[in-house]
């Protein structure tokens, strides 16, 4: 790569090494059960939610930030991989786990873009502007989906309570209302299934 | 669904139906030769070097327009599947499948988004924009990544020859001159290391 100037080389370093996240395995089955979801191919599904229902964001959004959000959102499973999600204590290490991906992953990138990104993943952890609360609604309402899709099998799979999937949906009540009845029926008919204990 | 609206009830179908993108097998394996590639982290990839790679586009282009037109550029594949690339013919028939498959899956939205999202992919197809342009070259560009990365093997296991790597890599020569050296230095590999005949 001779006459690649080191900003390209930059760029195509970080560019390879997220590839990675292909690889990443979450919980969730995609919609015809065949294998679980990777954490790739949820975040193309994410930022596809953004496009096609950003109208039901509360507030008004610049949906060109939460794209990007959501495409750069679970980058740090590269290093800290996709967790256990109901638990208080596992969640606090996997946070500090986090924090270190990002600083690790986003150095990759040339100065400038490297803050750009790397902001785009602390302001939707954080979760206090209009695009990461939207943003966050939409990381609920995918799975949501795919648990309709999978008669919620995986929620049965891993002994999750409805107090946890209430508690985990608190983002789609709040943020986005105009979503929660569609995520209420998935938990109803879970529920009524027997897929989700008490 | 009983208190969906219709345009709510039509999107959540749309959304459920492309998760089935994750199925789509296409030639090229990830980075680390585990495994073929999907159509959907296939997409998210091709975002994320739109929003690293924008500045390298020859003309100025309306970045969340490329990023839309990257999500949804191969949803027809849905039903048309990914082909053989290189040939004239099988891409004739193919163009055909697929014209037919972006009328059924985008009839899903309901109207409005319909021709929106309909209208990235055709603009894409043809190719004539200033957007269309870069994200055709940056759909060549991230298979030449992986090809670095995997030491090209899937240009060898399919017999490809250099006239046909050229033919298809022209979108970059052409409309991203600054991303050219990259991919013709993972070519000039794959010559030296008798990845591509002749």
């Amino acid at each position: 790569m001779g006459n690649l100037s080191l900003r390209l080389v930059q760029q195509f370093k970080f560019l390879i090494e997220i590839d990675k996240l292909k690889m990443i395995e979450r919980q969730n089955k995609i919609s015809d059960s065949s294998r679980r979801e990777n954490s790739a191919e949820h975040s193309w599904h994410l930022a596809m939610l953004a496009v096609v229902l950003a109208e039901h964001s509360s507030a008004p959004v610049d949906i060109l930030k939460v794209i990007k959000m959501l495409l750069v959102h679970d980058l740090v499973e590269i290093d800290a991989g996709d967790t256990f999600i109901h638990d208080p204590h596992a969640q606090e290490l996997q946070n500090q786990k986090e924090a270190t991906a990002a600083e690790r992953i986003f150095a990759l990138l040339p100065e400038g873009q490297r803050q750009e990104l790397h902001g785009y993943w602390k302001e939707f952890e954080k979760g206090e502007t209009a695009e990461a609360s939207f943003a966050k609604a939409l990381d609920r309402v995918q799975p949501a989906l795919l648990h309709e899709a999978t008669d919620a099998i995986v929620w049965q799979e891993f002994g999750t309570t409805l107090a946890q999937i209430n508690s985990r949906m608190k983002e789609v009540r709040e943020n986005t209302p105009a979503l929660w009845p569609k995520v209420r029926s998935v938990i109803d008919k879970a529920v009524a299934n027997g897929r989700l204990g008490f």
